[in-house]
Formats: C-alpha cells, structure tokens, sequence
C-alpha cells in the first residue's frame, strides 16, 4: 500500500473541481464543489444521527437506495437545514448537475455544511454550475478547499493498492471542525475508489469501519445535523468484483481503514480552535464496549481538554472520565501515561498517583500530539479515540460564529 | 416562607466556622470549615455517581447507615481521591472533630475538595482543629468561604416557614465550579433544618427534589469524584415530626426545593469562568423524561455555551443538540425564543427559523442571565435545567488549575 497523490482523483475516472460562487462573502474561499465519476459508481453512505437532518441528507437516503451514485455535488456556508425550502433546494442542487453533465439527478449526493436555519440561496449555485462542470478535471484539493468551514487545513489523502494484480485506488477529502462528535453526524468525507465491489461488502466495509474511526472521534460532544460519509466505488481498477469476505475485501477494507483514521487524525487535529491532537488508547478493558466508552469519555471530557491545552499532566481527570464513562471498571487497577515525541512518562498506576517529573511531564504535554495510554489491567480488548484540546481559539470561534 | 440571615447557622442549634489551615498556599484563603448541631440530626445524603470516589464518599457512606449525624468537617484545596491511604486521612479528620467537640466519630460527615491524586497532608488540619472548634458560632459565611475552589462567590441562603404553629428553618451553603454535570455528583452542598422529620420521609424529600434541581445542572459536562448534598435536620423547631406526607412535608420539601433551587442558579452563573447564567425552560413534551432529556442536552451543548458567550442568536444550535439528545421529538414542531431583563424574542417556529430583529436579540443576550425557552408542541410536561456560557476564562481556569 503506497501513498499517491491526486486525493478523490486519484482513483481511475474521477474528476473534481471547486469554485467560489458566492454562497460566503469571501472572494478567495471556495463555497462550492463537484466530484464526478466517468461511469455510475456503486455508492454507499452513513448520516448523522441527529434528529434534526439537513436536507440534503434526506435526498441522499433517497437517491441511494439504489446503492448507484456518480456526482457528489456540495456547497459550505449554508447548511440548508430548519429551511422550510431545504428540500426544493436540494433538489435543485440536484438537478443543476444533471442539466449540466447529463448525469441522472438520481445520482447525484447532494451535501451542504455551514449556518442551520438561513434559507439557501440557488442563485449562486446556478450562476457557476457551468463554470464548475467546465473546470473538471485533476482538482481534487480545489474541492478539498471548497467543502472546509473553520477548518483551517485541507485534508486530503490517497493510496494505491494491488487487488489480484490490479492496482487499486483510493483516496479521500474530509471537513469537519466542530460540531463532531462519536456516533457519526460529525463532518463531510467524500472517498472515491476505482475498485470493482458489490454494494453489500462496499456497505460492510463502510459500516464496519467507522465504528472504528470516525465515531470514535470527538471535538465537541455536538453531533451535527448534516454530515456524512460517503465512499464511491466505479470499478475502474478492473479487479474481479468483490462479492465475499476474503484477501481483495481484506485489502480494500485496510486500504478504507488507513484512508479514515488519515482522516479522523486530520480532522481531531484541526478541531476547532486545537491547537494538539488528543489520542487515547485504552487497553486491557474486559470488552471491546468498556474500551471503547472510556477512551470516547476521556477524549470528550472538557476539563481533560483544556488541562492538555495547558500542558499540565492533571491525570486524575482521566481517571474522573474512565470512572463516569458508563462501563463497570475497576478503578484501583487503572494505569495511566501521557507519551509524545519527547518520550512516555507514567503518571498513575493501581488508580493512585505515582511519583514523576513534572519537568519531563511539561515537556512531553508541549508537543502538538498526545498520546493517553490507560491500562485498565484486565482483559485484552483496546480501542482508541482522537480528539483535541480546548482552547481559547474554539470559545471565538464559536462565540461569533454567525456574525 | 421568608428568606432570613444565617445561612446554615438560621436553623436552631446550628453553628458554623471556617478557617485557614494551610492546605492552600494563599493565606487569605479559608480552607476549612465545621458545622455542628447541638445534638444529633436526622440525616441524608446523596453522592457522586462516579465510579472514581473520594475516599470522604466511602467513609460517609459508612457513617450514615443510621441516619445521624452531627457535624460535617470540609476541606477544600485538595480531594483526598485517588491516593492510597485516602481513606486513613479521612477517618482522621472524623477523628479529630471527635477529639476537639466529643461528637461520635461516626457522627461526623466529611469533605473534601480540590485536585485529585495528591496525598492529603492531615498536619495543618489538626494543627488548626482547636481554633476552628474554640470559633464555633454564627458563621456560616466563613464556612461558605473555606468550601470554596474557583467559585468566586460565596453561595449561602437561609429561610423560615412554618409547621403546624411552629417556626422552622431550613439554610444551606453550597460551592461547585467545574467538574458539575447532571446526576448528582457536582458539588458540596450542606443543608440544616431545625425541622422535625424522620429518616424516611428527609430521604424521600431530598432524593426527589434533587432530580429536579442539582441533577438539571451542568457546567461543563464532567461529573466529579468527591461531591455530596447533606442535609441534616436537628428537630429543635419542635413540630410535630413529620413521618409522612401531608401538608408538613409538602411545606418542608418546598422550602427544600426553594433552597436547592436557589443554590442551583447560583453554582451555574458562577460556574468555572462563567460569564451568564442560562437556564433553559422546555415545555411541551410528551413526558417528563423528554422534557428533562431535551433541556439538559441544550444546557450541555458546548456549541450553544460559546454562542451564547459571544450574545449570538444562534437558535440552529438549540435544534440541533435537541435532535441528539436521545429522546423521540418531532423537530418540526419546535418552537424556541430567548428571554432576559430586555424582554423576548421568538427565533425559531415549527422547526425552522423565523424573521427576527438580530440588534433586539444582541440587546437580549447581553445581559447576565438568559432563559432559552423551548416549546416542543405535543403534550404537556415541561422541565427546566441551568448551566452558563463558555467561555476564555472556562479554558484559563482549566488549563492550568494544578499549577
């Protein structure tokens, strides 16, 4: 598995592109962004959890019942979500892409990311549709750009892969800054793929995998009314179809894993206002749940964010979260360390504190990623969540957000 | 019902102190206190729900199998949890009010707040327990004082009410910062009562009345290791005891809940580098559950808190922490408009936003305390839960709290 460049475009037959249309006030953001695929894509996709569900969201229930997707057309700026027109927009969306590329407006995602509840403009969208179709092409960071809100990195990643001696692609842009928290909702990642897979394993791999990756992470404990993950798959890559477990669906599944926990790092490391990327691993839990329910309750805690913010090694917040977390965990027999680049120092054994550097501790929690190992001393399931620190940057940025 | 002076003093054969002993380095600094009944009380007490519990909640827990106790001893600067002889030092404390005011040891509740995982040095508190017992008399303030952490006011209230003739008196004092999250856990909040009521029926009126009052308040979503409510009725009012319902308990409970309420608003506007106090009202539901589900997640989100830091009119974040907070809502009945001293507005009708002046909303949100009121249009439960902005000092505060 290599990395390659050319992020959604990478895979054979994907063109992207990006435009300023206008959607955000800002000349020099992009708003607006198209990902086409040359043949109709087997497409599979998880949404937000939140009741409240932008309305792209439920056209793209709609539109991919069929498990067949070949444009991902998305704006930022504006949510179109609480809009007593949302759907009408959406479908427009839609349906601009189809007049504009003959690509049936069944197959079209329609995504949106941005303020709820201010009615969507269509006028912008459809000025520079012709502008956006006209300019596709190897563009994957200008689509990259234009889906990002407060991001302030573009995320993009690709790799190359053998399936029975074809070379495979896939590669994936994501936004999400705030707003993200486990149990999906939690930001835009739009992945495309040139291999050949039945709409079930694609389905399989997907749903598999972001229990593992995207829901384990947490900026804010807010799950957002719009987000998705959505993988397209075109077949280019001329493998034989995976239709079964086995060595092909085991090389994509890994080469999706890789491409989402790329993803979630990029994401949790430029969560609003971060300024270090968290990751808690937990081992040792007598299930994979209980692993699970304490490293989300550390990474989620805001007074663990904010001490790792202030570099101080105040360990017993971890403890505090591992021991609200939900799951029945013997607390006298948790360990505790905080490891980065600068080394590993153990901060707690048997639930109580041991003795250790403050210097050496400071030095460590300087860095800009933190590693939090918890050893929970009894079984042999570990999981791990990302997330990042609370900063002054996140309360600004969230403080006047709409103004 | 009358609010009086006094604080946990009001109540008959009640005395209080507080003192500096040295556990914090700031000499102006209380940082322990004592409140005694003249004989024994009635009394009961609700704990953290952590898993991780200070080794005071263990002892206590011990102590008021019987019901009775007659003095609680807090020190704040330090929790005595997570180290391993915790529980050692806190019998000594129960042992040291025993030797300076023969109280029974068993009659002694005890308390500790402040940073997790650092041994509790028992030398200052027995240095100073002579001074603090010689001092016992009309000051609640001074205990108010010595209990509290980052609270920068002092949380004390008292009233009087009457029973069947009899004058009776209920007061409290109360401190809890951060680390304040619903179900219980949250802070110390030490009531008296010179009331006369039996084990039964004080346990029944604490352990329903703080759902709907302590249980409805977060500040920042983590829930602590150390935190009580005491509640200790001496029965030197001389009513006739109350050992069922009927109009004395329902007098009794709503001084209670008066009290608890009262003390709620407080913690939360003073809530860790809390700028406004919010307190969100939703109505409408279809059941208690739903109405408490729904007001604590807006209260909780992280996303709101900073908005309304920054005076933001942002109603798409009431929406949306509505639709994750678990309950089945039909988000297109949902109507929600913000209140304070500058009157009320409407933001947000049947799910969607509505036309709004944004300078009248500013002018709303500006003040100190908000109401976010919540119409959920289907049935007729309604619940209210209180919680503060988020905002720099939050961070501040927290990002260096040991150091």
């Amino acid at each position: 598995m290599d990395i390659v460049n050319g992020g959604v475009c990478a895979a054979k037959g994907f063109t992207a592109n990006g435009v300023h249309c206008g959607i955000r006030r800002n000349r020099t953001k992009k708003d607006l962004a198209l990902i086409v695929s040359e043949v109709p894509a087997t497409t599979s996709a998880v949404y937000t959890t939140n009741l409240v569900k932008g309305a792209p969201i439920k056209l793209n229930q709609k539109h991919l019942e069929n498990h067949t997707a070949q444009a991902i057309i998305c704006n930022s700026g504006n949510a179109n979500t609480c809009n007593a027109n949302g759907m009408e927009i959406a479908e427009e969306m839609a349906e601009l892409v189809h007049k504009y590329t003959k690509i049936k407006k069944e197959d079209v995602v329609v995504a949106s990311t941005g303020v709820i509840g201010q009615p969507l403009d269509i006028t912008p969208i459809a000025d520079n549709m012709e502008k956006l179709v006209k300019g596709l092409g190897d563009r994957s960071k200008d689509a990259a750009h234009a889906i990002m809100t407060t991001d302030t990195e573009l995320k993009e990643i690709a790799l190359s892969f053998n399936i029975g001696g074809k070379t495979c692609h896939i590669g994936g842009i994501a936004k999400g800054s705030g707003m993200i928290h486990p149990n999906m909702a939690t930001m835009l990642v739009f992945i495309t793929s040139d291999v050949s897979i039945s709409p079930e394993m694609l389905d399989k791999a997907l749903k598999s995998d972001i229990k593992e990756t995207f829901n384990m992470l947490s900026i804010d404990g807010d799950t957002s009314t719009n987000d998705m993950v959505v993988v397209m798959a075109n077949g280019l890559a001329g493998n034989e179809t995976i239709t079964g477990e086995g060595e092909a669906f085991n090389e994509f599944a890994k080469a999706l894993n890789t491409v989402n926990i790329w993803l979630c790092r990029k994401i949790a490391a430029d969560g609003e206002g971060a300024s270090k990327l968290l990751e808690c691993n937990v081992s040792g839990a007598d299930s994979l749940d209980i692993a699970k329910k304490a490293a989300k309750s550390v990474i989620c805690s805001s007074l663990l964010k904010a001490a790792m913010f202030g570099a101080d090694a105040n360990w017993g917040r971890v403890l505090c979260a591992i021991g609200y977390c939900g799951a029945d965990i013997d607390v006298s027999k948790i360990a505790v360390s905080f490891k980065s680049s600068k080394g590993e120092i153990l901060v707690c054994a048997n639930g109580a504190g041991v003795d250790f550097s403050e210097e050496k501790a400071k030095e460590i929690l300087l860095e800009n990623e933190i590693e939090i190992n918890v050893r929970l001393g009894c079984g042999s399931f570990s999981s791990t969540a990302w997330g990042c620190d609370l900063t002054y940057d996140y309360v600004k940025i969230n403080g006047d957000y709409r103004t």
